[in-house]
């Protein structure tokens, strides 16, 4: 039988015992921002559990890691200190255990309902980079772009291609996003401003860094995993109008920079383990420094809903897979160090759009609409790109015997450009 | 006669009393880093003048922002901030104001020489973007990528162009740099790989972004000035065989990410103000958002010079000025908001690099000897791109009457790729 806690979790919940997600939240309006796990529908306070010293291993019990605003420091701390917590936690948490179940006092303070707090970023992000792993959405967009000839370029099959995005925007979920404004194409002599026509979603996921590496010195891809602490869902909300008309030759800037949104609960590649399955097989050969002795993704299944103003559901209108990938987080790692550029605890990096090979399975409304030219339907109403007042929801969860490991929702709603 | 300092300046120096340059240092190599203003061959400490109450005005004199290991706080702190504490440190440094000048020992204390104490980077830098805002740069690259039709794309003349950079691998000047390794174009089937054969300096100035504005909200481009704090001097380092083969189609990342180099001191816009002169017209005029009131350049004159390993002298390569740049500072800044894209105290926007009309004012290598096919002449030698043992150094200044406004010097040595 399944691991089991004292604190009830539905089947159907994404945070069992089998998960133990981390985030930062704060208990109040007020109050100071502190680690925590999910755990049904409620949140494990860290710091308290730490204050009350049943971090009791060799690492962490000699550590303040959970006594800060954020995850930085524990992440920082390598897998033998994650695992560590992870075996604490999940000891402190079952079903068998007495130390929290029967403390009445203790488990008041430490179990928070989850819908009483307010998440935060749960960490300070130094560097977010945006891959672009995803050979269908690589394709999709190459022919849209470029063309249906040779869509995808020759250096793609060879690296993992990235780009450099904006840390400073990067807002937790629940967030609203104001509709950019900026340039597109022209129509006669001058180019297009105003309120972006093209505003859409990607479904990406993204790696959190855990230690870091230093400058001049890269990460081994077989070593790669060691340096990821765990995976959240991001929405790289994108104005393909603005992306368009300024992307040649430096790449996606403002196109991209007015926002992004992650979910709250970082899911350790721990938690995920039992859902690692192969990664495609890559034709040509990766080169050395990209071969990895175990080449694997995560079976996690996606999904993407749109809520239009006034609606009363969400919309599913596409489900992807994270296995879908066809470079691994692994060579993404990687390949974003060879060069001795330095990784810091708290760096994201984006898988970019995961779209998979079935029409219904794309990452983005512009794929999904063909650039706008066939909408999709909407429960009554249709979407070439987002309007004013829609809400984005991702979600995603792996399935387990019995239970779900999932990472929660990923949302945010579009408010009109200010005038 | 033009105000002079107790402190005794040669009229060479970069660092006289109109200067003030604000950077942060270690008077010794275990001692915390804080801030300090240049002052001829010393630093004056600015936690000692502050510790001892020196900073008298109703702003500066109720903070702590100089009892800080960088400048962040002080650089949030707006415009009348760094005006009152400007003339604070001009009246306090003067040479007919006792208050330091006689106190021998107080000045013991907070004067320190300049070749004692290691410089750090002045800031905490959250996001670093970098600009292409050289007419002639991007005319020069369009060619020798894209070919000598068309070189410059139909976007350029609209906006100015940008990607994000890699704020980790930002070093300070003196910061030896390992020569990258990464891919280049195939030669038969299989990318090219290992150390990078086009490695190259890109000679840039970069604005350090004062108060920074919310997301959502741009900053208008009148009042970009005052998002401002002060110009630096920086070197991004460029691997022209990884950037050419990757870039296509989101824009340089690996060719760029393993280091960028600053000079240590931050002239601040204050001190610049005597050197202002009008930017280059604008044809097609632009957008209203990007349309000021007052177009300004700086006439900063700048130079590169090159140092092979056993060589005694540097051997100037190149000489240009910041006010060749097309895109003023304060439109790059108001573009980048635009689409809502928040700023934050610290954030670097680096100008591009920055070429001048004539042949010997070129920013880059790969200018200067067209992709290497021209190599330059170095005391007896030839270089292409850059070798192992190279070291580079970019100065430069302002010409007062009878002084000068400089920036120091940004270098670094090239070391080579580890095995």
């Amino acid at each position: 039988m399944a691991l089991q806690s004292f604190v009830e979790v539905h089947p159907d919940s994404h945070f069992p015992i089998q998960n133990l997600p981390y985030g930062v939240f704060r208990p109040g309006p007020s109050a100071e921002a502190r680690p925590g796990v999910a755990i049904g529908d409620y949140v494990l306070d860290l710091s308290v559990v730490q204050s009350a010293g049943l971090f009791d291993g060799p690492i962490v019990g000699k550590s303040d890691c959970f006594l800060q605003p954020n995850l930085n420091k524990f992440l920082g701390m390598r897998r033998p200190a994650w695992k560590e917590a992870r075996s604490t936690l999940q000891k402190l948490l079952s079903s068998t255990e007495p130390t929290l179940r029967d403390n009445a006092s203790l488990r008041e303070k430490a179990l928070v309902p989850m819908n009483k707090v307010e998440m935060c970023l749960p960490m300070v992000i130094g560097d977010y980079s945006d891959f672009f792993s995803s050979m269908h959405h690589a394709r999709n967009c190459g022919s849209i772009f470029r063309g249906p000839e040779d869509p995808i370029g020759a250096n793609w099959f060879h690296l993992p291609i990235a780009y450099h995005g904006r840390a400073s925007s990067i807002v937790i979920s629940g967030t609203d996003l104001i509709r950019p404004k900026g340039q597109g194409h022209p129509i006669g002599n001058s180019p297009y401003f105003g309120p972006s026509r093209k505003l859409d979603f990607e479904l990406e996921m993204a790696a959190i860094v855990g230690p870091g590496n230093e400058l001049g010195k890269p990460v081994d891809v077989n070593e790669a995993a060691d340096h990821i602490f765990g995976l959240v869902i991001m929405n790289d909300w994108s104005a393909r109008d603005i992306q368009a008309w300024e992307y040649v030759p430096l790449g996606p800037f403002l196109g991209k920079s007015f926002g992004t949104t992650l979910s709250p609960w970082i899911v350790t590649l721990d938690a995920l383990e039992p859902f690692a399955c192969d990664a495609p097989k890559q034709d040509p050969p990766p080169l050395p420094y990209l071969a990895e002795k175990i080449s694997q993704n995560y079976d996690i299944s996606l999904e993407v809903g749109i809520k239009p103003a006034g609606h009363k559901n969400s919309c599913i209108v596409t489900r992807s897979n994270l296995k879908h990938l066809y470079w691994t987080l692994t060579q993404q790692l990687a390949h974003h160090t060879i060069n001795g550029c330095n990784l810091r605890p708290g760096d994201l990096l984006g898988t970019g759009t995961i779209s998979g090979p079935e029409p219904e399975s794309l990452g983005c409304l512009l794929e999904l609409t063909w650039n706008g030219q066939k909408p999709v339907s909407l429960d009554g109403t249709t979407r070439g790109f987002l309007e004013d007042g829609d809400e984005v929801t991702i979600t995603g969860y792996c399935k387990g015997n019995g239970y779900k490991v999932g990472f929660g929702t990923c949302s945010g709603k579009i408010l009109p450009s200010s005038p």
